[in-house]
Protein backbone atom coordinates (compact mmCIF):
# COMPACT_ATOMS: atom_id res chain seq x y z
CA UNK A 1 0.00 0.00 0.00
CA UNK A 2 1.47 3.51 -1.00
CA UNK A 3 0.58 6.08 1.31
CA UNK A 4 0.95 9.73 1.73
CA UNK A 5 2.78 11.15 5.08
CA UNK A 6 2.19 14.44 6.48
CA UNK A 7 4.73 16.09 8.46
CA UNK A 8 6.39 18.86 10.64
CA UNK A 9 9.75 19.12 11.72
CA UNK A 10 12.04 22.09 13.69
CA UNK A 11 14.69 22.53 10.58
CA UNK A 12 17.58 23.07 13.68
CA UNK A 13 17.83 19.34 14.57
CA UNK A 14 18.53 18.41 11.47
CA UNK A 15 21.33 18.57 8.76
CA UNK A 16 18.67 18.89 6.04
CA UNK A 17 15.80 17.06 4.53
CA UNK A 18 18.05 14.58 2.48
CA UNK A 19 19.72 11.47 3.66
CA UNK A 20 23.29 11.74 4.34
CA UNK A 21 26.27 9.17 4.04
CA UNK A 22 26.78 7.91 7.25
CA UNK A 23 24.54 9.57 9.82
CA UNK A 24 24.37 9.84 13.14
CA UNK A 25 21.68 10.28 16.00
CA UNK A 26 23.91 14.33 16.65
CA UNK A 27 24.29 14.97 13.09
CA UNK A 28 21.29 13.45 11.10
CA UNK A 29 18.77 14.07 8.17
CA UNK A 30 14.62 14.28 8.38
CA UNK A 31 14.68 11.42 5.72
CA UNK A 32 17.22 9.42 7.47
CA UNK A 33 15.66 9.74 10.80
CA UNK A 34 12.82 8.83 9.49
CA UNK A 35 13.92 6.19 7.72
CA UNK A 36 15.30 4.82 10.68
CA UNK A 37 12.28 4.80 12.65
CA UNK A 38 10.58 2.53 9.72
CA UNK A 39 13.43 -0.31 9.67
CA UNK A 40 12.37 -0.01 13.96
CA UNK A 41 8.99 -1.41 12.51
CA UNK A 42 10.26 -3.64 10.15
CA UNK A 43 9.34 -1.39 7.08
CA UNK A 44 12.24 -1.42 4.38
CA UNK A 45 10.99 1.79 2.37
CA UNK A 46 12.50 4.43 0.38
CA UNK A 47 11.40 8.01 1.91
CA UNK A 48 10.21 10.02 -1.10
CA UNK A 49 9.61 13.60 0.04
CA UNK A 50 7.93 16.76 -1.86
CA UNK A 51 11.00 18.29 -1.96
CA UNK A 52 14.07 19.33 0.13
CA UNK A 53 14.47 21.52 2.87
CA UNK A 54 18.15 22.86 3.49
CA UNK A 55 19.56 22.41 7.29
CA UNK A 56 17.88 24.55 10.19
CA UNK A 57 14.75 25.09 7.61
CA UNK A 58 11.42 23.96 9.01
CA UNK A 59 8.41 22.28 7.91
CA UNK A 60 5.00 22.83 9.08
CA UNK A 61 3.30 20.91 6.61
CA UNK A 62 5.99 18.29 4.61
CA UNK A 63 4.60 15.47 2.18
CA UNK A 64 6.04 12.54 1.95
CA UNK A 65 4.79 8.83 0.20
CA UNK A 66 6.46 5.33 0.95
CA UNK A 67 5.09 2.36 0.06
CA UNK A 68 4.34 -0.01 3.03
CA UNK A 69 4.38 -3.93 3.15
CA UNK A 70 1.47 -5.80 2.94
CA UNK A 71 1.52 -6.66 6.78
CA UNK A 72 0.80 -3.00 8.05
CA UNK A 73 -2.48 -2.30 7.74
CA UNK A 74 -3.43 -0.76 11.08
CA UNK A 75 -2.05 3.26 9.84
CA UNK A 76 -3.13 4.90 13.41
CA UNK A 77 -1.06 2.22 15.13
CA UNK A 78 2.19 3.07 12.44
CA UNK A 79 1.90 6.41 12.93
CA UNK A 80 1.60 6.50 16.70
CA UNK A 81 4.58 4.02 16.81
CA UNK A 82 6.42 6.36 14.29
CA UNK A 83 5.56 9.22 16.75
CA UNK A 84 7.18 7.49 19.62
CA UNK A 85 10.61 7.00 17.77
CA UNK A 86 10.29 10.35 15.68
CA UNK A 87 9.83 12.91 18.83
CA UNK A 88 10.68 15.26 19.79
CA UNK A 89 11.38 17.25 16.84
CA UNK A 90 9.86 15.22 14.12
CA UNK A 91 5.87 14.86 14.18
CA UNK A 92 3.49 13.41 11.78
CA UNK A 93 0.60 14.75 11.89
CA UNK A 94 -1.28 12.20 9.32
CA UNK A 95 -0.96 8.96 7.13
CA UNK A 96 -3.37 8.27 4.30
CA UNK A 97 -3.24 5.42 1.54
CA UNK A 98 -3.09 7.02 -2.05
CA UNK A 99 -3.14 5.67 -5.54
CA UNK A 100 0.02 3.51 -6.10
CA UNK A 101 0.55 6.15 -9.12
CA UNK A 102 0.61 9.11 -6.39
CA UNK A 103 4.13 10.57 -6.32
CA UNK A 104 5.21 12.99 -3.59
CA UNK A 105 7.28 15.12 -5.61
CA UNK A 106 6.50 14.90 -9.34
CA UNK A 107 2.43 15.18 -8.62
CA UNK A 108 2.92 18.31 -6.43
CA UNK A 109 1.19 21.50 -7.92
CA UNK A 110 2.23 23.66 -5.63
CA UNK A 111 4.51 24.49 -2.73
CA UNK A 112 4.17 27.51 -0.07
CA UNK A 113 7.05 28.65 2.07
CA UNK A 114 7.22 31.29 4.75
CA UNK A 115 9.57 32.89 6.04
CA UNK A 116 9.22 34.68 9.24
CA UNK A 117 11.03 37.58 10.60
CA UNK A 118 10.36 40.15 13.77
CA UNK A 119 11.10 43.71 14.49
CA UNK A 120 10.77 44.07 17.97
CA UNK A 121 13.15 43.70 20.83
CA UNK A 122 15.58 40.54 20.48
CA UNK A 123 14.46 37.57 21.73
CA UNK A 124 16.79 34.17 21.99
CA UNK A 125 14.00 31.83 22.13
CA UNK A 126 13.10 32.75 18.82
CA UNK A 127 17.10 32.02 17.37
CA UNK A 128 16.52 29.11 15.91
CA UNK A 129 12.89 30.12 14.42
CA UNK A 130 13.18 33.87 12.93
CA UNK A 131 14.92 36.37 11.68
CA UNK A 132 15.62 39.62 13.44
CA UNK A 133 15.52 42.74 11.75
CA UNK A 134 15.22 46.86 12.16
CA UNK A 135 11.93 48.15 12.30
CA UNK A 136 10.10 47.17 8.94
CA UNK A 137 7.50 48.64 6.80
CA UNK A 138 6.01 45.85 5.78
CA UNK A 139 3.25 47.23 3.75
CA UNK A 140 6.20 48.52 1.16
CA UNK A 141 7.72 45.28 1.78
CA UNK A 142 4.60 43.49 0.55
CA UNK A 143 4.45 45.59 -2.56
CA UNK A 144 8.10 44.74 -3.24
CA UNK A 145 7.16 40.75 -3.37
CA UNK A 146 4.78 41.33 -5.97
CA UNK A 147 7.83 41.77 -8.12
CA UNK A 148 8.87 38.01 -8.08
CA UNK A 149 5.40 37.47 -9.09
CA UNK A 150 4.68 35.38 -12.44
CA UNK A 151 6.52 32.65 -15.05
CA UNK A 152 10.00 33.58 -14.63
CA UNK A 153 13.71 31.98 -15.60
CA UNK A 154 14.97 32.64 -11.94
CA UNK A 155 18.72 31.57 -12.98
CA UNK A 156 19.63 34.51 -10.61
CA UNK A 157 18.47 33.38 -8.15
CA UNK A 158 19.52 29.41 -7.02
CA UNK A 159 22.09 28.89 -5.33
CA UNK A 160 24.41 26.42 -7.69
CA UNK A 161 24.94 22.60 -6.72
CA UNK A 162 22.46 20.27 -6.69
CA UNK A 163 21.82 18.87 -9.56
CA UNK A 164 20.46 20.83 -12.94
CA UNK A 165 17.12 21.57 -13.86
CA UNK A 166 14.95 24.12 -16.23
CA UNK A 167 14.95 27.45 -14.00
CA UNK A 168 11.61 28.15 -14.93
CA UNK A 169 9.12 29.00 -12.50
CA UNK A 170 5.94 30.43 -11.96
CA UNK A 171 5.21 32.42 -8.71
CA UNK A 172 1.44 32.29 -8.09
CA UNK A 173 1.15 34.72 -4.94
CA UNK A 174 3.96 36.56 -3.05
CA UNK A 175 3.29 38.99 -0.17
CA UNK A 176 4.70 40.14 3.65
CA UNK A 177 1.82 40.71 6.06
CA UNK A 178 2.19 40.58 10.20
CA UNK A 179 0.73 38.54 12.44
CA UNK A 180 1.17 39.00 15.94
CA UNK A 181 4.86 39.99 16.66
CA UNK A 182 6.26 38.48 13.71
CA UNK A 183 6.40 39.65 9.98
CA UNK A 184 5.72 36.80 7.42
CA UNK A 185 6.77 36.81 3.85
CA UNK A 186 5.14 33.73 1.59
CA UNK A 187 5.75 32.55 -1.43
CA UNK A 188 3.37 30.34 -3.38
CA UNK A 189 5.10 28.43 -6.53
CA UNK A 190 5.07 25.41 -8.73
CA UNK A 191 8.56 25.09 -6.96
CA UNK A 192 11.72 26.67 -6.15
CA UNK A 193 14.83 26.40 -6.99
CA UNK A 194 18.07 25.77 -4.25
CA UNK A 195 17.74 28.30 -1.72
CA UNK A 196 15.86 30.50 -3.94
CA UNK A 197 13.13 31.75 -1.46
CA UNK A 198 16.28 32.54 1.33
CA UNK A 199 17.58 34.65 -1.78
CA UNK A 200 14.59 36.35 -2.91
CA UNK A 201 13.85 37.52 0.49
CA UNK A 202 17.33 38.59 1.20
CA UNK A 203 16.82 41.08 -2.10
CA UNK A 204 13.46 42.20 -0.94
CA UNK A 205 14.73 43.38 2.77
CA UNK A 206 17.94 44.92 0.98
CA UNK A 207 15.28 47.11 -0.92
CA UNK A 208 13.67 48.11 2.42
CA UNK A 209 16.72 48.93 4.13
CA UNK A 210 17.72 51.31 0.77
CA UNK A 211 20.65 48.89 -0.17
CA UNK A 212 19.37 48.21 -3.78
CA UNK A 213 16.78 49.34 -5.48
CA UNK A 214 13.91 47.32 -6.80
CA UNK A 215 14.77 48.20 -10.28
CA UNK A 216 17.99 46.44 -9.45
CA UNK A 217 16.17 43.04 -8.12
CA UNK A 218 13.64 43.50 -11.72
CA UNK A 219 17.44 43.60 -13.46
CA UNK A 220 18.30 40.19 -11.90
CA UNK A 221 14.81 38.64 -12.16
CA UNK A 222 15.35 39.74 -16.37
CA UNK A 223 18.96 37.99 -15.82
CA UNK A 224 20.49 41.12 -16.73
CA UNK A 225 22.75 41.83 -13.77
CA UNK A 226 23.22 40.24 -10.31
CA UNK A 227 22.81 42.95 -7.56
CA UNK A 228 22.34 40.17 -4.55
CA UNK A 229 22.53 36.34 -4.28
CA UNK A 230 22.94 36.98 -0.14
CA UNK A 231 21.12 33.71 1.68
CA UNK A 232 19.44 35.18 4.39
CA UNK A 233 19.66 32.81 7.43
CA UNK A 234 17.14 28.93 7.17
CA UNK A 235 15.88 29.68 10.78
CA UNK A 236 13.61 31.88 9.63
CA UNK A 237 12.27 29.64 6.42
CA UNK A 238 9.01 27.18 6.81
CA UNK A 239 7.42 25.28 3.90
CA UNK A 240 4.24 25.86 4.98
CA UNK A 241 2.19 23.48 2.35
CA UNK A 242 2.48 21.27 -0.50
CA UNK A 243 -0.88 21.05 -2.58
CA UNK A 244 -1.68 18.10 -4.60
CA UNK B 1 30.74 50.68 39.77
CA UNK B 2 29.04 47.63 40.41
CA UNK B 3 26.06 47.10 37.57
CA UNK B 4 22.90 45.20 37.79
CA UNK B 5 22.00 43.10 34.16
CA UNK B 6 19.23 41.89 33.54
CA UNK B 7 19.06 39.18 30.73
CA UNK B 8 16.97 36.08 28.96
CA UNK B 9 18.70 33.36 27.76
CA UNK B 10 17.38 30.13 25.96
CA UNK B 11 17.84 27.16 28.75
CA UNK B 12 18.23 24.71 26.14
CA UNK B 13 21.26 25.97 24.68
CA UNK B 14 23.39 26.08 28.23
CA UNK B 15 24.36 22.79 31.08
CA UNK B 16 22.35 25.34 33.17
CA UNK B 17 23.33 29.01 35.22
CA UNK B 18 25.82 27.77 37.11
CA UNK B 19 29.41 27.64 35.64
CA UNK B 20 31.42 24.92 35.43
CA UNK B 21 34.86 23.61 35.18
CA UNK B 22 36.20 23.17 31.85
CA UNK B 23 33.51 23.94 29.27
CA UNK B 24 33.42 23.69 26.31
CA UNK B 25 31.41 25.61 23.57
CA UNK B 26 28.84 22.86 22.89
CA UNK B 27 28.78 22.11 26.47
CA UNK B 28 28.45 25.67 28.14
CA UNK B 29 26.95 27.30 31.29
CA UNK B 30 25.08 30.46 31.10
CA UNK B 31 27.24 32.11 33.43
CA UNK B 32 30.50 30.90 32.34
CA UNK B 33 29.88 32.13 28.82
CA UNK B 34 28.64 35.61 30.63
CA UNK B 35 32.08 35.65 31.81
CA UNK B 36 34.29 34.59 28.63
CA UNK B 37 32.57 37.33 26.98
CA UNK B 38 33.12 40.10 30.09
CA UNK B 39 37.08 38.36 29.21
CA UNK B 40 36.52 39.95 25.91
CA UNK B 41 36.01 43.60 26.80
CA UNK B 42 39.25 42.64 29.78
CA UNK B 43 36.71 42.37 32.47
CA UNK B 44 37.68 40.52 35.14
CA UNK B 45 34.42 39.79 37.13
CA UNK B 46 32.61 37.10 38.65
CA UNK B 47 29.25 36.95 38.02
CA UNK B 48 26.55 36.68 41.05
CA UNK B 49 23.11 35.56 39.63
CA UNK B 50 19.95 36.24 41.38
CA UNK B 51 19.73 32.22 41.29
CA UNK B 52 20.80 29.20 39.78
CA UNK B 53 19.04 27.70 36.86
CA UNK B 54 19.13 23.94 35.70
CA UNK B 55 20.09 22.32 32.09
CA UNK B 56 17.78 24.00 30.15
CA UNK B 57 15.48 25.88 32.13
CA UNK B 58 14.83 29.17 30.69
CA UNK B 59 14.74 33.01 31.72
CA UNK B 60 13.27 36.06 30.63
CA UNK B 61 14.30 38.22 33.29
CA UNK B 62 17.47 37.13 35.10
CA UNK B 63 19.35 39.33 37.19
CA UNK B 64 22.76 39.22 37.86
CA UNK B 65 25.87 41.97 39.34
CA UNK B 66 28.72 42.40 38.68
CA UNK B 67 31.59 45.20 39.73
CA UNK B 68 32.87 47.20 36.92
CA UNK B 69 36.83 48.17 36.30
CA UNK B 70 36.64 51.92 36.24
CA UNK B 71 37.49 52.54 32.34
CA UNK B 72 34.28 50.93 31.84
CA UNK B 73 31.70 54.18 31.77
CA UNK B 74 30.01 53.64 28.88
CA UNK B 75 27.23 51.12 30.14
CA UNK B 76 24.92 51.40 26.58
CA UNK B 77 28.37 50.46 24.50
CA UNK B 78 29.64 47.65 27.00
CA UNK B 79 25.56 46.08 26.33
CA UNK B 80 25.99 46.08 22.93
CA UNK B 81 29.41 45.01 22.82
CA UNK B 82 28.67 41.55 25.00
CA UNK B 83 25.10 41.42 23.32
CA UNK B 84 27.56 40.62 20.12
CA UNK B 85 29.59 38.34 22.11
CA UNK B 86 26.46 36.58 23.81
CA UNK B 87 24.35 35.68 20.74
CA UNK B 88 22.17 34.07 19.57
CA UNK B 89 20.84 32.52 22.46
CA UNK B 90 21.77 34.87 25.55
CA UNK B 91 20.40 38.66 25.04
CA UNK B 92 21.19 41.34 28.15
CA UNK B 93 18.19 43.71 27.89
CA UNK B 94 19.90 45.98 30.52
CA UNK B 95 22.97 47.08 32.61
CA UNK B 96 22.30 49.66 35.44
CA UNK B 97 24.51 51.09 38.02
CA UNK B 98 23.74 50.26 41.29
CA UNK B 99 24.99 50.94 45.27
CA UNK B 100 27.99 49.00 45.70
CA UNK B 101 25.69 47.54 48.71
CA UNK B 102 23.48 45.42 46.20
CA UNK B 103 23.36 41.98 45.99
CA UNK B 104 21.68 39.66 43.03
CA UNK B 105 21.20 36.94 45.08
CA UNK B 106 20.81 38.62 48.84
CA UNK B 107 18.52 41.39 48.15
CA UNK B 108 15.83 39.11 45.76
CA UNK B 109 13.11 39.86 47.48
CA UNK B 110 10.70 37.54 45.33
CA UNK B 111 10.84 35.34 42.29
CA UNK B 112 8.29 34.38 39.80
CA UNK B 113 8.38 31.49 37.68
CA UNK B 114 6.66 30.25 35.15
CA UNK B 115 5.88 26.70 34.03
CA UNK B 116 4.57 26.21 30.38
CA UNK B 117 2.37 23.78 29.11
CA UNK B 118 0.29 23.05 25.75
CA UNK B 119 -2.57 20.47 25.72
CA UNK B 120 -2.92 20.85 21.72
CA UNK B 121 -1.31 19.11 18.75
CA UNK B 122 1.81 18.54 19.50
CA UNK B 123 4.18 20.74 18.18
CA UNK B 124 8.10 20.10 17.23
CA UNK B 125 8.79 23.85 17.48
CA UNK B 126 8.03 23.49 21.46
CA UNK B 127 10.00 20.58 22.27
CA UNK B 128 12.22 22.87 23.87
CA UNK B 129 9.72 24.96 25.31
CA UNK B 130 6.66 23.99 26.25
CA UNK B 131 5.40 20.54 27.64
CA UNK B 132 3.20 18.87 26.10
CA UNK B 133 0.23 17.13 27.72
CA UNK B 134 -3.26 15.54 27.32
CA UNK B 135 -6.21 17.89 27.59
CA UNK B 136 -5.98 19.80 30.96
CA UNK B 137 -9.21 21.34 32.99
CA UNK B 138 -7.36 24.84 34.05
CA UNK B 139 -9.91 26.20 36.49
CA UNK B 140 -9.34 23.01 38.49
CA UNK B 141 -5.03 23.49 37.80
CA UNK B 142 -5.54 26.59 39.40
CA UNK B 143 -7.61 25.66 42.40
CA UNK B 144 -5.00 23.01 42.99
CA UNK B 145 -1.88 25.49 42.95
CA UNK B 146 -3.55 27.15 45.87
CA UNK B 147 -2.12 24.31 48.60
CA UNK B 148 1.16 25.61 48.04
CA UNK B 149 0.72 29.40 48.78
CA UNK B 150 1.67 30.66 52.17
CA UNK B 151 4.72 29.81 54.21
CA UNK B 152 5.81 26.33 54.48
CA UNK B 153 9.02 23.64 55.12
CA UNK B 154 9.15 22.49 51.61
CA UNK B 155 11.82 19.80 52.58
CA UNK B 156 9.58 17.04 50.32
CA UNK B 157 9.73 19.40 47.12
CA UNK B 158 13.24 19.65 46.32
CA UNK B 159 15.85 17.80 45.11
CA UNK B 160 18.52 16.61 47.22
CA UNK B 161 22.03 18.10 46.44
CA UNK B 162 23.33 21.38 45.91
CA UNK B 163 24.57 22.44 49.21
CA UNK B 164 22.10 22.29 52.34
CA UNK B 165 19.67 25.46 53.12
CA UNK B 166 17.00 25.75 55.73
CA UNK B 167 13.64 24.45 53.40
CA UNK B 168 11.13 27.28 54.98
CA UNK B 169 9.79 29.02 52.23
CA UNK B 170 6.62 31.41 51.55
CA UNK B 171 4.68 31.60 47.97
CA UNK B 172 3.05 34.32 47.81
CA UNK B 173 0.91 33.77 44.91
CA UNK B 174 0.43 30.69 42.24
CA UNK B 175 -2.10 29.47 40.16
CA UNK B 176 -2.59 28.65 36.32
CA UNK B 177 -3.62 30.23 33.33
CA UNK B 178 -4.86 29.66 29.55
CA UNK B 179 -2.91 32.10 27.56
CA UNK B 180 -3.47 32.07 24.05
CA UNK B 181 -2.50 28.12 23.05
CA UNK B 182 -0.66 27.30 26.01
CA UNK B 183 -1.07 26.72 29.64
CA UNK B 184 0.77 28.58 32.32
CA UNK B 185 1.18 27.95 35.66
CA UNK B 186 3.02 30.24 37.90
CA UNK B 187 4.86 30.78 41.61
CA UNK B 188 5.58 33.77 43.02
CA UNK B 189 7.62 32.83 45.77
CA UNK B 190 10.66 34.32 48.23
CA UNK B 191 12.85 31.57 47.02
CA UNK B 192 12.39 28.43 45.77
CA UNK B 193 13.96 25.04 46.47
CA UNK B 194 16.16 23.05 44.14
CA UNK B 195 14.00 21.54 41.39
CA UNK B 196 10.70 22.69 43.78
CA UNK B 197 9.05 24.25 41.17
CA UNK B 198 9.32 21.10 38.89
CA UNK B 199 8.55 18.88 41.43
CA UNK B 200 5.32 21.16 42.66
CA UNK B 201 4.29 21.20 38.80
CA UNK B 202 4.72 17.39 38.89
CA UNK B 203 2.27 16.40 41.59
CA UNK B 204 -0.60 18.93 40.75
CA UNK B 205 -0.70 17.62 36.95
CA UNK B 206 -1.32 13.99 38.62
CA UNK B 207 -3.90 15.40 40.49
CA UNK B 208 -5.44 16.74 37.27
CA UNK B 209 -4.73 12.69 35.53
CA UNK B 210 -6.37 11.44 39.04
CA UNK B 211 -3.21 9.82 39.54
CA UNK B 212 -3.00 11.68 43.14
CA UNK B 213 -5.88 12.66 45.34
CA UNK B 214 -5.28 16.84 45.83
CA UNK B 215 -5.24 15.53 50.06
CA UNK B 216 -1.66 13.61 49.01
CA UNK B 217 -0.24 16.28 47.95
CA UNK B 218 -1.10 18.76 50.69
CA UNK B 219 -0.08 15.30 53.01
CA UNK B 220 3.50 15.80 51.01
CA UNK B 221 3.48 19.67 51.45
CA UNK B 222 3.02 18.70 55.21
CA UNK B 223 5.95 16.32 55.77
CA UNK B 224 3.59 13.39 56.38
CA UNK B 225 4.31 11.13 53.38
CA UNK B 226 6.02 11.56 49.63
CA UNK B 227 3.89 10.72 47.43
CA UNK B 228 5.21 12.48 44.21
CA UNK B 229 9.27 13.16 43.50
CA UNK B 230 8.31 13.40 39.65
CA UNK B 231 10.25 16.51 38.14
CA UNK B 232 7.98 17.39 35.05
CA UNK B 233 11.00 18.17 32.07
CA UNK B 234 12.89 21.66 32.59
CA UNK B 235 12.06 22.58 28.45
CA UNK B 236 8.91 24.30 30.10
CA UNK B 237 10.23 26.25 33.35
CA UNK B 238 11.23 30.09 32.49
CA UNK B 239 12.76 32.00 35.68
CA UNK B 240 9.95 34.89 34.84
CA UNK B 241 11.15 37.77 36.95
CA UNK B 242 13.29 38.74 40.07
CA UNK B 243 12.03 41.61 42.27
CA UNK B 244 14.37 43.81 44.89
Amino acid sequence: MRVKITLSYDGSAFVGFQIQKNETKACQSVAGAITRALRRVNINATVVGSGRTDTGVHATHQVLHIDLPAFWTDLEKLQSHLNGFLAPYIFIQSITPVDTSFHARFNAKKRLYRYVLYDGTYQPFLANYALHVKALDVIKLNEYAQVFVGFHNFEYFKRLGGGTTKDERTIFKAGAYRYKNLIIIYFLGDAFLRSQVRMMCGSLLKVCTQELLLDDVIAQRERKMKVSTTLIPACGLYLSKVFY
